[in-house]
Parts: structure tokens; C-alpha cells; sequence
């Protein structure tokens, strides 16, 4: 996205006053805004990033099956959960170990870079050594010592938005990690919570604005937990690029009627490819590019 | 927008049980989609159309001024209220009467069909000597009295969400007009109520294909109430016709600074017609039209 | 209740920037307190006020056996809808005129004093030929004409808080009303609407304390809308009258079950009269009255 | 709080879908309620059971100060953050080990049980050294791998509710650790996240009767969390008992205006004295007893 004309905000129109406590995220810090490569993929820039995959590991074929999919419809990175954060104690809760090297399996065959989740400081050094990003879900996006930990780590974190987080703590959250040294860091809008139920979450598509206004971080979107309903997907992705935003988390499973966790959401891979399509003339719209599906598959 | 493809729902996917109450405005129904003509402009079909003015009507020199230039940067109708619902008993409450008339000669001058307020079951009658289209704001949605009286009514209403509705209140209310007779009904999302505070409101992108899929009327958005803040009405705008709204209705004013209501979520007129550019390739890249300023303007 | 200290209160500690335009309901305008006769009930002073009956007039036995049951109890006044809101136009609306008149029956039958809704601004004329008191329910907290039509009558009202009116808001919906000439107004929590579903509403009793220091008016609480559920009346019910309410708005219904409206948050007479006695323990440990059940019956 | 008479609810009524997930916290699975005995203090009986402290240690006199003045006032519990989770990374971030030690003199000069937070399954063991209650704070509610943890643990957990956890998702974090053998949990409501401004929190009171209904756990509220006002806390306290709580959580400072955390919200001792003094009657009021100042200064 391009950078705000900043010269232009009045100080009057700061909006946030702990603005003063954002001294690495602040947009000031930075004003011409941050590219992060990671792998290979830069986010940040003049490119739309997609990053897809199911939201669960759940086996060897499943994840192939999605990952290849992906990548061919133009997925820049591969999302797949091996550490599942469920409500109940008796869901399932992701195959953990064996769930990364399945993980680290797919990038190997797709060459796509790997997102994936920690729920607890201890599992930090291991899923170090599978994951390219390390996504922090809503959930944990106030444990504040597993942020610490995170500012100390090599490897870049893909920080969710707080399902009832305001857009202060949401950067204050960012500030933990880079005050750790950090800097490589997403932001992720995925859906707060309202009174609305005929959602999954609200997806907040003010906050994209407010946030290229208030730090120089990327800023990327989750329509698929921002609405709970797959049919839905398509179309927030499309007005998520629109608003602005750097990339979307998108979750894509071969067949969402089976999936352990987050069916109802997931994007069957022919619904995915076909929505890719669609975006690349939003994103032309708004002056971004993305990633030819051929090319990329070639 | 197109018609959604209804007969791929499944039923263990109608979300709200109150669909059996939808009886005039679910979309089966209709399935093939409302299009409302209003003095020739059509609303719900191809074409997204952009409402835009003054929040209020302020005087003949401000509105004049508001009301070329909207039009020139290819608005299809012009918005202003007389009658203004203020928290405050002390703030400006509109110029009632008077500002109608201007409204009428604004409407003399410009062409545009007018878009206006209604507070108050009593004013019907005469607003509708006036107005094209009946504007019921966020605080009225449940005005049920007033609601049966718009049914009687010969005009066209914009029914704008309560900011606490839920989309199925919504729908319902949207159904008393109905059942009353009068079927020519636009839907607004305008922006939810939330904890965020660094927004005026929400603006709830998730209700345009909720709504699209639930309802066969024109559904259009507010991104100057969703946001409260003119800076991000743009993107916003941009977001909603990528979503797949019919329509926007955005506040414009030529000196937001001495605005008496709601200043800081007007446009001035030049970033008004940077917008509609803007917007003009978004619609593009989803299949929609829209007003080229240069026609509209000979 | 009795007055806060205001004079310990640091200016810091004004919360509520809209303060200054709270002229006439404002605490500082009479930091003593309000307290209305109504009919010869006073509410405001030392007695907590029940006012108790079915959601909706239903019919001449239905509300006639609930009048006397709760007048049996102890209630002090009797609320019934004969105008109800509806959130579909296909549920039962009320008996209307019809309701009045039983209602009237009740008053005189009974000797209560009576509570009902209006629901516009056209209704007003009639329902103060049979009504003691006017509820502004929470749908036309902001229906700011007929807040202004109020402040000219010569009734007492009682005015809801809005589902997701804040407190400034609440407070400025009766500065209308005061402004207009009435003086005689009663603010009523009734739950707001939040993220929680196992509940209607969530009762705010934050909100009582913080009314009663902002304003001088009466405040009391419905804990019937407020929670949703009979079985939970009596335990919000003390909470309410603990916190420092002036009075309650409970909804008893002989036949719950069979309750045109509102069945499963009305309490049934036995259930009624069984909380009444508990109240009065809790009423007498914060220093406050109630009416003994048995003076009152005789 | 008397049990709620079970066998009377309908199967219809039954709220909440994910009851029979709540297979060890669920009231039927153990219908008489559970009282905890804790190091001698017994909660979830007949004593309303008051645990009181600073927000965070910040050193040695103000912790003896504050400690000394609960416990002669009659509170049964000293709680007092070691480990503080604040918004900024530039906010006081509590002693830490210092503080726990700290923590460990007062509990001997006042032999009152510790309650203190632990914010990351790395600092259980630690803190298990010298805490007698482990406090879950808010923020950490769905920390799903630290609540398995403390499933193993022999110290009794409190609980917090998340700020914008729904009651359900609440019951489901205790069956986590209730799932890993730990049966001694305390819930805590201590306001939920809502668009009211004028308050930090919105005390959801509602949560008490419908928590002790679902689940035979004991449930305490902490109304300084709730309100964020210290003067609003005696009123709520006063109806968190008077709506059938088993204990409080409450903030004292000795000079809340020099608190390095939550100062607004904390009472000065001899308030906090005099609220203790009122709750008394109120507990009677609802059949429940409270420790005299008296005896438990002797």
C-alpha cells in the first residue's frame, strides 16, 4: 500500500494517545513503511501476499493435497496449524510434533514458506526450527511473556489481532516484540467480537486504515475467521485488498465437510483458485500486484 | 450486484431462523434481485450509485455549493438533512422547513433526486413533498409505528441499520415497510456499535453478501458514519463496492472545519471527485458501472 | 438512596465531557435529589418502588388476576403494554385502545397507579387519558420529537435506557424531555446489548451508581428484559435494590407459558410474591423500604 | 449461595449447547456444589469470603500496610501482583520474584493466604513456592497449554473471565484444568468488554446466577476490575452478594494516587474498612455470613 500522506494529519486528528508509547511501531518510526522478505516473499510492498492452507494439519495426504493446490492457484506461503487453541478441552487439538514435520514436508514439495502457530513460550524453540512465521493467534495476543520471548527469536511473527483487542493494545502488543528486538512482525486483522451472530466475528475493515495510519508494520487480513462462512470469503478478501491491506490469511481445505477444526469456513481449492483470479483485478484496481497463478505453478 | 447462486445453499446453512418471518424481503421472493428506478436512476442493478452531500443542511450558499459539485464528480443523488436527530438538546437540530425548500432548489439546479430524513411519523406528509427518497437513520430502524406509516407511502425508503441491530432486526424492520404496501426499499449498513474506540463506529462489511443473500433489495453503504473520519471514507468506499454494494452514501462538505454536524467524516469536494475516480476502477475489476464524471457533468 | 458525597469528588474524576450539557438533569442542579409523587407513590426517597405486570395486555382475566396478584405482593404500581414493539411485523402488537381501557379497569379495580408504553409521538393524547405514567421504551430512547411532545405533557415518564445507549446518551435523551418543561422522569436500565448469549441482555447495574451520581432523577431497574430468564429475576432483582436502585419494573404473567410475549423472562405470582418478601431483607440491609405485602393487601 | 433446585428446570431451558462438554465442571456433576478449604479458609459455603490487596507489590511498606489493614478489616485472603500483564511495554511490569518473596512476609505477619497471578506456564513452579491460590487473569483465560499445566498442579487456580469471554467458553478454560486433575478452582467475574465508556469494565452481575446454575464451582467477583471507579466499588459489592456471589476480589491502596497500577479503581483503607462493615448486612440479608472484623483481628 502507499504510504499516508502523514505531512497532512493534524494533531488534532492523533487519534491515539498512547501514540507516545508506540516508539518502534510508530508510523514515525518509520514513515516510508516496512517491506519484509521473508524467504523470498516480500510483504509490505507493491505486492498482495495470500497465504493459504487448512487451518489443521490433520494428515500427510490432506496437507499435500491443499498445499499443492495453493501453490498453484498463487499462494505466496503455506498456513497449516500443528498447535491447535480449541475452546473445549475435547476437540482436537492438532497433531503438535508430528504436525510440523508434515508441515516441513509440504514446503520441501511446494517451496512455500511455512506460517504456523504457537500457543505457549516452551514451544517456541521447536516450531523455530520448522516454521518461517510464527503466528501468534487472537488468544495469546496478550501473553505478554511469550511476547518478550518472540522479540528475541530469528525468525519473523504473524501477530493476530485480539478478538476484543483495541487497535491501542493491538500495537502495544507489536511494541512488546520489537522492544525485544524483533522487528520482523505482521499485523493481522481476523474479526472482533460484537453482538452480531449471524458471523462467526465482525471483520473490522476500519482497522486496515487506521492501522497503515498509525504504524509502518504490514498489514495483512483473515476473512475466514473475520466471517466464519466460506461463501463470504471471496468477497471480504476482494474488499480487503480494496481498503488496503498488504496480504490475506485465507483457509483452504480439500474437503471442508470432513475438516477437524474450522469446516464451515474453508474454501474448497477450486472456490480458492477461481477467488485468486478475482483479486488480481481488485488488487490492479488499487495499484498492487499479485502473483500470476501460472507463473507461479510453472 | 449478480444474484448469488441460491440453489447451492445447503439448508443446515440458513443461518437465521427468522427467514420464515422474511416473507416479502428474503430473497426468494424475488431470488433474481430488486432494482429500484428513483426519478431514473436505477439502484440494485449494474451501476453503483453514490448519494452524497451535506450531513446537514447548513444554508442555500453551502448547499448550492455541495450540491454541483457532488454531481459534477458524478454523484447520481443528492443527501442533506433538515431534520437532524442530535443526542444533544443543545446542538443544531437542522433547519426543518426551510431546509427542504433548499433542498428543492438544490434539486431545481442540480438534477439530483434528493435523499432526506424523516424523524418522526408526523413528518411524513410533509417531507414527502419534497424528498425522492425517505432516509430512517440508525435511530429510528425500530420506530415501528413509523415504519407501518412508510408502507402507506408513495416514495422510496433508505432504511439505515440500528447501530445495535442485529441483520435479522434489520430485515424485519425492512419487512413492516413491506408489509405496509410500499416496496421500493434500499438498505444501509452504516457501522455497528463496538468496544473500538478509535473509529465512530464499525462499519460492518460482513452484512453486504449477508444481506445480498437474505434479501433481494439494493443495499448500500455509509463509510462517513462507519468511520467517522473523512480520511478513511475513501478506502472504505473502495471496500464496499468491492464487497459488493449497490451504492454509498458518503457525506461532502465544502468547509468540513465549520461544518455544525458531523465535520470530521465530511469530504471536501476536491477529495470527493479523487475519490469517485478512484472508485471507478474498483467497480471495473467487480463487474460494476458507475457515473463518469465528465457526462454526468455536460 | 441516599446523596453521593459530591464534594469529595475531584474534577479529574468528571468522566463524562457531555456533563456541562446536562443543565437540568445534571446532579448539580439539585444535589439533593428528585423525588416524585405519583399518584401518591413517591419514588427517589427512601422507599423502593416495585412496579410489576405482564409484559402485554393480553385480555380482561389475564391482566386482572396479575393486577391483584402483584398489588397482593406488594408492587406499588401496575405496568402492562397495550402498544407493544415487535421486532417482526407478524408477532402479536398489543390490544392498543382496547388494552387501555382494560388497563384503566385494573386502576380502578386495584388502586395501582399505571405504567405504559408509547411508542409514537401521535399515540401520546390518547395514552395520557389512561395512563398515570408514560414508558419511553428502549427502541425510542433517541426518538428525539417525541422526547420533545413529552416534555410538554403533564405526565410522568419513564424512560428506558437505550440496548446500546451509553450512559451520556441516556442522560441527554432526558435532558430533552426536562428541557421541554417535565420534570417528572424516571431513567430505567434494562440491560445492554453485548457479545453474551446465554443471557438477553446484560444488565449494567454498573450504570446505577454512576446515574445517580451524574443526575438527580430517579433511577430503576428492569432486571425481567434485563436478563431474560424468570429463574434469574429474584437474584438481579436484590442486586439491583443493593446497588442502590430507587425502584424495579418486573414482569409477572399468570401463565407464562402461555404469554403472548415475554413468557420466559415473567415471573409467575407465587414466584412474585416469594422474592417480594425476600427484597424486603435486602431493601432494609442497605436502608431502604419496601412496602409490607400484608399492609399494602388489607 | 443455596443450591439452585435443579430437578425444577425444564430440559428447554437448558442454555447452553456445549453443556455436555462440561463433563467434570457441569452442576450435575456434582449437584450439592463444591466448598474449597483453603490453607483453612472455606469458599463456596456459607461465608461470603473477601480477598483483598494491592494490585501490585511495589514494595515492602506498602505491602505490610495494605496486607495488615485488609486482614484487620476482615478480609480472608491477601492478593497482590508479582508478575503484573500490562498494555505497554513501557508500564511497570511488577517485583517478580521480589515481589512473590515479599508476598511470602506479609502471609506470615498476617497469616492470610496468598492469591497472585502467573502469567506463563514457565513461572508455575515458581510461584507455586509461595502463592496458596494461583490467579488466571483475564488476558490469559484461554491460555489453553498453561491451563493444562495447572491441571497437574496442587495448588487451587482462580480463574478470571476473559474480558470478552462468553459464559460458555468460560466453564469450558476451567474444564481444561479440572480435565488435567486439578478440582480446585474458583471462577471470577470481573466485567466483560462493552461499548460503555464511562466505566473500564462492564460488571456483567447476570454471569452469577447463570454460572452458579451451570457449574457446582464456587464464583467470586472482583468489582474493582468491574467498574475501574473505586468509589463505584461498594455498590457493586453489595450487589455481587446480594446476587448470590461466594467471595470478592477487591483492590486496597494505602495511597491509591501514588499506585503504580490501577490507583482509579482502589480503595483507601478505611474505606475499604467501611465497605466490609456494610457487606455484612447485606450477607445476612441474603442468608450468608461474613467474618467479623473484630474476631479476625484478635
Amino acid at each position: 500500500m502507499s504510504v499516508p500522506e502523514i505531512g497532512e494529519f493534524d494533531i488534532s486528528d492523533l487519534l491515539i494517545p498512547a501514540q507516545r508509547s508506540l516508539k518502534l511501531v510508530g508510523r514515525p518510526a518509520r514513515p516510508q513503511g516496512t517491506v519484509l522478505d521473508i524467504s523470498g516473499v516480500r510483504i509490505g510492498g507493491t505486492e498482495v501476499v495470500v497465504i493459504a492452507g487448512p487451518c489443521a494439519v490433520e494428515g500427510e495426504k490432506q496437507l499435500m493435497a491443499t498445499a499443492k493446490a495453493v501453490r498453484a492457484a498463487g499462494a505466496r506461503m503455506l498456513r497449516g496449524g500443528a498447535f491447535k487453541p480449541r475452546s473445549s478441552p475435547y476437540s482436537f487439538q492438532g497433531l503438535k510434533h508430528e504436525g510440523l514435520k508434515l508441515l516441513a514436508r509440504a514446503r520441501e514439495e511446494t517451496g512455500l514458506p511455512l506460517v504456523t502457530e504457537v500457543l505457549d513460550s516452551r514451544q517456541i524453540d521447536l516450531i523455530c526450527q520448522y516454521a518461517d512465521v510464527l503466528q501468534i493467534g487472537s488468544r495469546s495476543m496478550q501473553n505478554f511473556p511469550m511476547l518478550e520471548e518472540l522479540g528475541k527469536v530469528g525468525k519473523p511473527v504473524l501477530l493476530k489481532r485480539g478478538m476484543s483487542s483495541t487497535i491501542e493494545e493491538f500495537l502495544l502488543a507489536a511494541e512488546y516484540v520489537m522492544k525485544g528486538g524483533n522487528e520482523r512482525i505482521i499485523l493481522c486483522e481476523r474479526g472482533i467480537r460484537t453482538f452480531e451472530t449471524s458471523t462467526r466475528n465482525t471483520l473490522d475493515l476500519n482497522a486496515i486504515p487506521m492501522l497503515k495510519r498509525l504504524t509502518h508494520l504490514p498489514v495483512i487480513v483473515d476473512p475466514s475467521h473475520g466471517t466464519g462462512h466460506w461463501w463470504m470469503v471471496p468477497q471480504l478478501a476482494k474488499a480487503a485488498i480494496a481498503v488496503g491491506a498488504d496480504g490475506l490469511l485465507v483457509e483452504v481445505h480439500c474437503n471442508p465437510e470432513d475438516a477437524l477444526s474450522d469446516g464451515p469456513q474453508s474454501l474448497r481449492p477450486d472456490r480458492f483458485r477461481k477467488m485468486m483470479l478475482d483479486l488480481k483485478a481488485v488488487a490492479a484496481a488499487v495499484g498492487m500486484e499479485m502473483a500470476d497463478p501460472c507463473t507461479v505453478h510453472a
